[in-house]
């Protein structure tokens, strides 16, 4: 019977369910998977956390060096978080030649290619499925699964916080500050929410996942970003009337001009499958030239979520562990040469309030094709719908594809016009 | 430069299409997996089908014994089919020591563990992605992605036609028989489609599956089976309106007491995933003990959909070729000592025709209770609707869960008792 050893660095959320999924199910994995994985060591400062979580004396660990001088540790855990020493950890644990597995999302984001060198030069694995999307294995599809495609597009909500909060907004109509402020009370946002509502939490996994599915190396630097913050929830119910609903969406492209990524909330057709991904429920929507359309949909976070990712790399690096250099196998080279899109193609929703009288809709129709800026869809709406402005009309305009640029002259000249002022452009994606 | 070379046997349409993605995308597998992936040999004995591929002269191989003996094939695809000479050709080749992958279903349903055997006996590899759902990557995700996890249960819509005529069904209103005729038309049913409507096609998928699921051998032999060629589509829309869809489900379910395993129409939810996967597309709904629910959707059939999975084994084993015996690590055992439940539990939709008179409605519901079936909701529906019956009213009823045996006893029952038939009766999951 194999034997391995684990070690887990942290024991927040992740860790604590890591631990437990380990414990609980260790006979099991003894069952199916012929292996004897047993956690032989566990680190973190918490005293309260390791007795709640029932943690046997002689398993708690005093410091990372008497972690990786365990001859009995083959795997380590890393549920830290950050890049401080949770980065030390790890590197100290790769140098040693332990394989890592990690859920550490900005880790990854910004020092892969460094850890995959350590780990390669040192003969271990270095694995980070829960890294991306908690319990769905998007990491081992694009890597595994649909490797043979060339991948088009990939369209994900891979955030469960903003998703909450838009699914909130949403069916209950309620506004931004409002249904952020009962999310922070049910412990679904963070007091700080910012990594999450600023789009910064979706901006480190697409750069992740676009690396592997467009193999190279696309920095979170690339990455257009923008939040759900000043989200009016009038435009989602407009939105809605018109037939789209609204997600946070990370987006990468690669159609062949070059490769576009970029994080914003996003109107896509209620009837796209993403649409009804609803609260803490994520899913990522991939296009290959081969396969046409997949989905992966499932949670995103929470404790036992991500711990099945966790687990289920620790079970793989295990039960693989005849191959030397087990990692997972990264294609995505380094960034030279690629041409990344910024004046990137969309449709437009964009609501204006105009003075309601007669010719202007022809004046601004005009500004827009003096832009370049073709319209699909004008609806103008009954002023006193929300009450929030009740001199001037709301008016909804759909554009056509367009580039970014164009839009965002034709914003300007509108407002500096003084007919109108536009209240809010959020992309339409297909 | 590592260099492995394919033969492919059986240039049908999931053949054609691995030869096309092969032949297609050589330079972009040598720049993203750094190894020269070339088709060494096809054969076929369609000499126009070979014209129509422009498969070169060169690359034409005469017999199996040709194909064995070539020293440039490390990797052989069978894309023949059934379990006559695909058989024959695939044990040929793993004893000659080639890793093989294949989309043959009812090969590997039947005889994946007298293959693997010989895989491992040989040092070689076994895979066979495309042999469930397509370019859906559900083996790799319960093989390496899930597989931390008890899984609960799994739901799957994993037959396109079948689908694909009851979206017709239950968006267009029209009736079985017509509706699987345009589908034949459209190429989309088989000009015998027993494998399809019968549910033959979804059990043997639903056995490969269930067995790496519940890791253990799950013989089809065990399933239970139904299919949709008696679905009336007064039920598909009575259901709508109760808020149910019905679908061609392949459930399997380990919730503690035993396994279950079977295939039938089943009505769900509306507001359930699986629901609106409509057309030609499949999914698999599973739930796992820590990753709770987690559904993959993608186009389970098509040249290149399936090509998808097919090359994307291919390259797995192209570039884990450093391990002697790179098979799935499929974690079912033998089939000894596994509990299967017939009598399996259940909700159920059952429609009768009563005679409209008074005091039958109470005796109807009396014969439920006596045979211990709890029912939640009665519907009587106008009597004209569906013009059928012009003298009898029919009547819907929905239980609650409960055994099969007991839903058979109180059908039975009804219809000896002269005062209603039942005309439909339909499974129902939540």
């Amino acid at each position: 019977m194999k034997k391995i050893g684990v070690a887990i660095l942290g024991l927040g959320v992740v860790g604590g369910g890591t631990y437990q999924t380990l414990v609980d199910h260790h006979d099991f994995y003894l069952q199916t998977q012929q292996t004897d994985i047993t956690v032989e060591a566990v680190l973190d400062r918490d005293k309260n956390r390791l007795k709640e979580l029932g943690v046997p004396e002689e398993k708690i660990a005093n410091s990372i060096e008497e972690v990786l001088a365990d001859p009995n540790v083959d795997i380590v855990v890393e549920t830290i978080g950050g890049i401080g020493v949770a980065k030390d950890f790890v590197c100290a644990a790769l140098h040693e030649g332990k394989t890592v597995v990690t859920s550490n999302k900005e880790l990854i984001c910004k020092y892969s290619h460094e850890l995959e060198k350590i780990a390669k030069r040192n003969h271990c694995g270095l694995y980070y499925e829960a890294s991306c999307v908690g319990g769905v294995p998007i990491i081992r599809t694009l890597l595994d699964g649909v490797q043979a495609n060339k991948i088009q597009r990939m369209m994900g909500i891979v955030n469960g916080t903003t998703n909450y909060i838009l699914t909130k907004m949403t069916y209950e109509g309620a506004d931004y500050a409002q249904t952020l402020k009962d999310a922070q009370r049910l412990g679904y946002a963070e007091a700080n929410p910012t990594a999450d509502v600023d789009g910064y939490d979706s901006m480190y996994k697409l750069s992740i996942l676009s690396s592997m599915a467009f193999h190279t190396k696309i920095p979170y630097t690339k990455i257009f970003r923008e939040g759900i913050s000043k989200i009016d929830t009038r435009d989602i119910a407009y939105g809605r009337e018109l037939g789209y609903t609204l997600k946070l969406l990370a987006i990468g492209k690669n159609e062949g001009k070059g490769i576009e990524v970029r994080v914003h909330p996003t109107l896509i057709p209620t009837s796209h499958p993403l649409a009804s991904v609803n609260d803490a429920f994520n899913a990522v929507y991939l296009t290959g030239d081969a396969v046409d359309d997949v989905m992966l949909y499932g949670r995103g976070a929470g404790a036992f979520p991500t711990a099945s990712a966790v687990v289920s790399d620790v079970i793989y690096a295990a039960t693989h562990s005849e191959i030397k250099y087990s990692t997972f196998k990264n294609t995505a080279t380094a960034e030279s040469g690629v041409k990344f899109i910024t004046d990137f193609e969309s449709a437009y929703y964009i609501r204006l309030f105009v003075d309601d009288y007669v010719g202007v809709l022809a004046k601004i129709t005009g500004m827009f094709a003096k832009c370049g800026v073709s319209i699909v869809e004008i609806a103008q709406r009954p002023k006193d719908e929300f009450g929030a402005d009740n001199e001037r009309v709301p008016l909804i305009i759909i554009t056509h594809k367009t580039k970014e640029s164009g839009v965002r002259n034709t914003v300007s000249k509108i407002n500096a016009s003084g007919l109108a002022t536009v209240e809010a452009v959020i992309r339409v994606e297909a």
